[in-house]
């Protein structure tokens, strides 16, 4: 049967080529530690190493190859920069857009006396930005919020909140999940105080890599939650407190970052625009098509601006779990339904808890896979 | 020039046969997430997790793979472990032969007033099981400690430690960084409250893939430093308590675990005992010549047994960094200088702060390599 990947939200596939040949290729002829030998391998996958910090500074116009932190996900990099930073009676804002990523951690930290504050975004998910000055309170310390929607692909007004942040002196810490490699991202024009990413969505890399790019001021505030050997100051009990060491213990996940360095270089030569706009293109069609359907609604943005590439629909009167279920079992078409670990994102959009079927399209989705796509939902919306 | 490579003790090289392929196979062929899809895919890589799961049980007769966890790497089990349970008032005892992987996280956690003691060992890293009730109080609430040191391979008792964290009711945690893959280790016998473990160093699979395995009442008196999504309970805020979710957030290292995988069937087709055995012999040889080189002084046991086949030699009137720089340089031997993250541990045997050269065998160096890193270390004494 013909197979039609569209969870591309939850990871890319296809890799970008050359990321699985690099790995191999790091396993079976390098294979050392970086830092902790003195010999000749250790280094040169130390050059690897310090090119992909480079390259993702590069890509996300930030000036400190030094500040970019590896970690092993997202996820991980948003709990080191929350649990690091944040102090009993501090306030933070979010949106209410955000994945779990960001909510669960905080909610936790309300058992230590952190406050957070949700700024409603409206039933398409957009968020307006004059809604976030009334929330700021004399310890509001910090905003965190994605770029844009996993559930329905609205991005947020990160160049406007950055001035918001930067006017109130607020830490801007934002997760970019759904959006690097394939929505241009400025460290600097956004006013961040931290960009979370991570290696395997957009980016095209594998699994198991992300990190975190920080500015020096705001790294010199958090506190690591994860320490360890360092290959540094190997005379000393207490963590470094240079970067990146003080965010990095134990042995790094080298041969995910020998991917995502090929996947880096792949993004760069194909060029951010041109991801863009294919990306575009093919969600653009998919939605065009999908707004003829009677019983699909698609959830947050109609149309095909402000968003990303990634479609959320509720099936009215139908089971959405069954749609999932039969576009993978007749037709191969992999999406995801549910709650995409954004309730509040659901509820934001109106579709709590029946949930929605995701199709998010990637890099190497065709037309006619959309088209494909398309006929094979109205065949089984028949079938129903 | 021919290569030696005796940084096992840092990494194991080569890995074993079919990691790069496995890995390389999944970034290929399956890609997709995990817990996430409910399309084929996702299932079975959701299939290999599991399964890698249950070897890991079955290599350290432990009986529940739920409650096996994966990590990115072996320091940050025991920071989820270490800042997960500990609590203000509490108190922990360690070996002084600990890594900075253990002691660091312990270092920090006094400033919120966790306090903790080092079972002194002796000159050769040795542990009296006698020594640890002394230091037990009525707050002593967790004992840690590393089945074999990073720097002498000196192998610490845990099965006489393990009774007495028992009698006294103290939580157990091992750190088999240096032993797994190579010396057997048994959950049960030991009386283990959690065993962390490493995949990249004697199981012989890639960098980034960790772990723990945990007891089911240990587990939950463990808090999660890790929150956010699991793909499971997406309807909440609260990360779910139930293993291994609880632990797991955000996207595991599917291609760390693929090649995981493969290293654990190599380990348990060749057989523990006889990879066990083959280190041994490597080492015994190496020791037994090394003890002939007048001012070549083993750190740690002088002789062959109750040790694993990581060996370190402080050269007496020599600078060790130019002795280890020379060997590569002239000889392509690799090997590791200086304090390898255990200053704790060098200033029990002695050789703090100048270090050692330390020579740390795998199981796939051969006795000619040993041969020639003899004859290599005399040649370069006679340079100097």
């Amino acid at each position: 049967m013909k197979k039609v990947y569209l969870d591309n939200a939850a990871t890319t596939f296809p890799k970008a080529p050359g990321v699985a040949e690099a790995m191999s290729d790091y396993i079976l002829n390098v294979g050392s530690n970086v830092g902790r030998g003195s010999y000749e391998s250790s280094y040169s996958a130390g050059q690897i190493v310090y090119e992909t910090r480079e390259l993702l500074c590069e890509m996300f116009n930030f000036n400190d190859p030094l500040n970019a932190v590896f970690t092993s996900n997202i996820t991980q990099s948003l709990n080191m920069i929350t649990r690091g930073y944040l102090k009993p009676g501090d306030h933070v804002i979010i949106s209410s857009m955000e994945h779990n990523a960001v909510v669960r951690p905080l909610v936790s930290l309300q058992k230590i006396g952190v406050e957070f504050d949700k700024v409603m975004c409206d039933s398409e998910g957009k968020l307006n930005p004059s809604d976030i000055e009334p929330l700021i309170k004399p310890n509001t310390k910090m905003l965190i919020m994605t770029h844009a929607s996993n559930v329905c692909g609205t991005i947020l007004p990160l160049e406007e909140v950055g001035l918001i942040c930067k006017k109130h002196n607020i830490y801007f810490v934002v997760d970019s999940a759904q959006t690097a490699g394939v929505i241009p991202i400025d460290f600097e024009k956004f006013n961040l105080s931290a960009l979370t990413f991570t290696g395997h969505k957009g980016l095209l890399g594998p699994q198991g890599i992300g990190g975190f790019l920080i500015d020096m001021d705001f790294a010199n505030e958090v506190s690591s939650i994860y320490e360890g050997g360092t290959g540094s100051l190997s005379e000393s009990e207490t963590q470094p407190d240079y970067m990146p060491d003080k965010f990095e213990s134990g042995t790094l996940n080298i041969p995910g970052i020998y991917g995502l360095n090929a996947s880096l270089k792949y993004v760069n030569s194909y060029g951010l625009s041109a991801i863009e706009e294919k990306e575009k293109e093919l969600s653009s069609l998919f939605i065009n098509d999908v707004l003829s359907i009677n019983s699909a609604k698609i959830a947050g943005i109609k149309g095909t601006d402000g968003r990303t590439s990634t479609v959320s629909i509720n099936f009215e009167n139908y089971d959405n779990s069954e749609i999932a279920f039969l576009l993978d079992k007749e037709y191969g078409i992999m999406t995801r339904v549910g709650l995409h670990c954004a309730p509040s994102a659901h509820k934001t959009l109106g579709t709590f808890p029946s949930g929605t079927v995701r199709f998010s399209f990637g890099h190497f989705n065709t037309i006619d896979e959309v088209k494909y796509t398309i006929d094979s939902i109205n065949n089984v919306l028949k079938l129903l």
